[in-house]
């Protein structure tokens, strides 16, 4: 038979499905996945959603505009001026799930040997939908701050003419796997320096609502998102694409995702779509329609703050008790993730392969990363398990950590 | 702002999606879609089947393996068997609709300048995927039996080394938008030339379950579908891979398609699509699957057979009494499509103003083919409109053919 593509000669699985066979092991807690809780799906709410969805006649079974259902355009930009932007239906593209979105603004920009820019660490599939483009990935190093500007417009500087890249890749909310908040500076500077050097902003936002309280209780205001600040430039074309999902807040089984992009832009990945899927279901989108309307909305996701900041709690508590001084961790201010890191180098593959076996489960740092390199870092994610499954995961990884260390 | 990828600098979008302002136009009759007809919906089915679905427990909300449910992928392996193929669920990858199981496949066998057959007049989606990859598309000739095999194998014999196909493309049951049944014996000998030569077969099933009682009232059986004759070769591989699809059966709503394959390619086709959407949505594929186990998709696809036949045969019937001599069709066998050809030439542009200047819309015959060239044909869908509505579209087409050629 003849040759696969040569990206698809030897392709590498992603790294955290790999990790899949393991789930299914009796007794196993996991704090590998990037899944919301079972336990805060608004289950009652989606099935009036899907009862209604049902009976709204034959546009929930029929295809639909590649654009999407205006029903839920309209919900989603409604949506998105809520967390602050400027958004109509027309300017935004229903995609299945964020995911999608990016790949297909890298089908519609991304040539092979095009320079990207990526935060990181970064999301693995991110790194790989690029990989498969055969682009040129340039990380930009990042703090408890979220990306390093500083450190970017050097690099920029630096750069020669012919490797001007055509994107950067950003989480500025709650980063996976860093869970870092972008500081309002930062978010001016690099809006700056995308306007100045010329290139598009991917602000992949699906864990932006997702935020934790206060010590005093209080909910802090979000800084003000990148395509906000992307308006304010007044320029032509506003540089900052964004983008977001239904699948951390409402269900993952919906597979909505959105894009907010410039109109040139988002005609490209329009078309792009369409031979991609044609349309995302239009059943998940005129059940996700219905739910947005519905109004429980708004308390489904003050539930998911409230119990990850919990869940958050239980593991940074967990870690400071039983891993002191052995593991560093900053609490994040919202989102799924923890980026614990080594005090000391230790084997990577000789502590994964001891917390297996004590039946915890995590992501191993390098998976977040362009190029494999030997890093001391966990992915933990506090969103799926219950509190007390927490508890005992970091006890197993503690004695783990102990095994390798002896 | 960058540049986009050259193949997106100036992107044209699809030709049948370019018609839809047109449908919006009050009075006008639309034999331009390929949608199957909302009446023929079982929406009492499918909303028991939501019901179900979201009754199911939290798997009906959360992520999958991107290869899909598995209640999902047992119940599309058995429908695929009762096709008369072997198919096991492994062997099967759940797509969002068969759309995106062709993009999966583009993307892990073709590179630029990479050769691939398609039989033509072909969808057009599939001629803008391999466009988009810049493959070049070698055209195939079809007749009234489909695929022309002969010419093929001359095709191929005289084929330079260099450009020896990776793929060859073809609709075998009631082709889009020829109506074609592929012959037996071309069946056989496509599926030989497939292994001699060393291509894949993609054997696009959207439309087989759609075939039409014989004028005696029997249901002819279907010829061998290409997969199973590509299992009876006995190689290690089996050239052909085969997608289908719930959309043109059950409800385009839901974007459920499959492909079943070789291990190798679906194992590739599977790591494309974690970076593409991850997994079709849980959410449709719970209620195709509930919709699958009801038992009630044997009496749905029953209805859709025999409604569309009577719509085919209202179309065809008019066109032999208001076109007679002008414009030859050969009443398909089955599925959505009249190809209708003009017996002398027409000015397409001209008679496409003239048919929606009196409120009848069909696809111009140049869709269909990869390079653009005056084709004097239509491709007529009767499975949307009722049988007085397309009574009515050839009356309309009729005038407007008289007006043109006056």
């Amino acid at each position: 038979m003849p040759a696969f593509a040569a990206m698809f000669a030897q392709p590498a699985g992603s790294p955290i499905r790999e990790l899949f066979p393991y789930l299914s092991q009796p007794g196993m807690i996991s704090l590998a996945g990037g899944y919301p809780s079972p336990s805060l799906f608004d289950a009652e709410g989606l099935a009036l959603a899907a009862t209604q969805a049902m009976s709204s006649g034959p546009q929930a079974l029929q295809y639909c505009a590649t654009e999407g259902l205006p029903a839920l355009r309209e919900a989603l930009a409604a949506q998105t001026r809520e967390r602050g932007m400027q958004a109509s239906a027309e300017q935004l593209l229903v995609t299945t799930g964020s995911q999608q979105a990016f790949d297909l603004l890298v089908r519609v920009l991304i040539e092979p040997g095009d320079t990207v820019l990526v935060e990181v660490p970064a999301y693995p599939a991110t790194l790989q939908a690029l990989r498969l483009a055969q682009a040129r990935i340039l990380p930009v190093p990042m703090d408890e701050h979220g990306l390093q500007t500083d450190a970017l417009a050097e690099l920029l500087r630096d750069l020669p003419l012919a490797q001007r890249p055509k994107l950067l890749y950003t989480v500025p909310n709650f980063s996976n796997p860093r869970g870092t908040l972008l500081a309002a500076q930062r978010r001016e500077a690099l809006v700056q320096l995308a306007s100045s050097h010329g290139f598009w902003v991917v602000e992949d936002d699906p864990y932006g609502e997702l935020c934790f309280d206060a010590a005093d209780g209080s909910t802090p205001p979000m800084p003000t998102a990148l395509r906000t600040l992307g308006d304010r430039l007044g320029a032509a074309v506003n540089p900052v694409v964004y983008l977001s999902s239904l699948s951390k807040t409402v269900a993952p089984a919906l597979r909505v995702g959105w894009m907010l992009a410039d109109g040139e832009l988002l005609r490209r990945c329009t078309i792009a779509k369409q031979t991609v899927d044609l349309c995302t279901s239009p059943l998940a989108q005129m059940v996700s329609a219905c739910y947005l309307q519905s109004g429980r909305y708004p308390a489904t996701v003050q539930r998911a703050r409230a119990e990850y900041q919990r869940r958050m709690q239980a593991l940074v508590q967990g870690i400071a008790s039983q891993l002191d001084g052995l593991v560093h961790c900053t609490p994040p201010a919202g989102g799924m993730f923890v980026w614990a890191t080594f005090a000391q180098s230790i084997d990577p593959q000789a502590l994964f392969d001891a917390a297996v076996s004590r039946q915890v489960l995590y992501v191993p740092g390098k998976a977040f990363f362009p190029e494999s390199a030997q890093v001391h870092a966990m992915r933990l994610s506090f969103a799926a398990p219950e509190v007390p499954q927490i508890e005992q995961a970091v006890q197993r990884l503690a004695q783990a950590v102990a095994q390798v260390r002896r």
